[in-house]
């Protein structure tokens, strides 16, 4: 089943961007997914294509306004597209692993990027916009939010990765943060790989993994500890 | 100032991506923002450039050697190189729009993107390389969350944005999610603008957006009042 996703912009020249490079840019090329835009000012009907107005009430920056991008989205996902329809914002639900996955495991998104001060909030409310955040810091606009939605998304999908086994021990994925990796050379600066790791004991190889990635996760995320409540 | 910022990858292709449009294109063409890439395979020593193997007590995927990155890392940031060394890694410090604030108040960043299972945890401590994640995801490699953090450095330089104004207001900069945004028309599929915001009343129009960011605040992210402990 192909993978479709529609993304709103002003600018669709930033896409498919670095999701046509690499794992991404196969299964694209594969056709197991498909990245198309929808240029928000083909919505506009003046000849200026303006899609902005100051903000009411006053203050610095212009706002998205709510008739034009609504036309954009019924035209670009009619009311009958069964996809999600997404608006990357920092205001939004932050992303997490869990999502991503329930978002590849449908047929598509539907992923509106703002720019300048905002977006009318009644288009939010009368498209049934799921503000989504990917972190605490702001950005230019969306479209950098959507390629790492995206990518996110992509990376999950079956087959794009070449060994399906990879990804599952992955932070996130179990709760916790990852553990370190070592490899060749045996001596770097001095620096040696753990004994464990070279003593062909897989079921202390196996607990040694599991305690390290509880140390990190303690040390720099405790807050994941108690979000999940993972095994202790 | 110019602003520097270094990146070894992989897939130096996907530099500038997206930065190379929009407000963060026109501050690298007028010289204010240089991205520039090193190629990690450039510092290999076999004919095949290999820069990876298998990790040490097994399992999928590879792992980034530590001499080989270490050495990339020598060549493109020397010793005497003052710009903080970041590997962008879901293992890392959440980032945050004050961290953003004080990357940029620098000379610039040296940005380190692993692709694979990981990097050998040997070069990341001998290299002093602090972790940042963009997010409690997975990507397919540092490569999307390099550019996003490059994304959110680049808009709050001097002079990038048009309104030096815009920006002071948005979500994590005051602590609070941003307030719901209106502008033109009045009407909108029977929607109207909240009467305050056409009041005229200065003082009303910021009590009220207050009023908004906190209750948008405390209903999506009661996480971020206790972290900040803003104005209540």
């Amino acid at each position: 089943m192909t993978f479709r996703a529609t993304v709103l912009t002003l600018y669709p020249e930033m896409f498919p961007g670095h999701l046509g490079q690499s794992m991404s840019g196969r299964a694209i090329e594969r056709g197991d997914v498909v990245v198309e835009t929808f240029q928000i000012r083909d919505a506009a009907h003046d000849r200026h294509r303006s899609v902005d107005d100051t903000p009411a009430g006053g203050g610095a920056g212009m706002v998205l306004r709510a008739d034009i991008l609504a036309a954009a989205i019924d035209a670009a996902s009619p009311a009958s597209d069964p996809r999600p329809r997404l608006l990357m914002s920092p205001r939004g639900r932050p992303l997490t692993q869990s999502r991503v996955r329930e978002l590849a495991a449908g047929s598509g998104v539907v992923i509106v990027c703002g720019r300048f001060e905002g977006v009318d909030e009644r288009v939010i409310e009368a498209r049934d916009l799921e503000e989504v955040s990917i972190g605490d810091y702001v950005l230019s606009g969306g479209e950098p939010a959507a390629l790492v939605l995206l990518d996110a998304i992509i990376r999950t999908l079956p087959g794009v990765m070449g060994n399906s086994e990879s990804g599952t021990h992955e932070s996130f994925e179990t709760g916790l943060l990852e553990h370190p990796h070592y490899t060749r050379p045996q001596d770097f600066e001095g620096r040696a790989i753990p004994d464990v790791l070279t003593s062909g004991n897989h079921a202390a190889i196996e607990k040694w993994r599991h305690a390290q990635s509880l140390r990190l996760t303690r040390e720099r995320r405790p807050d994941l500890l108690a979000r999940d409540q993972v095994e202790k």
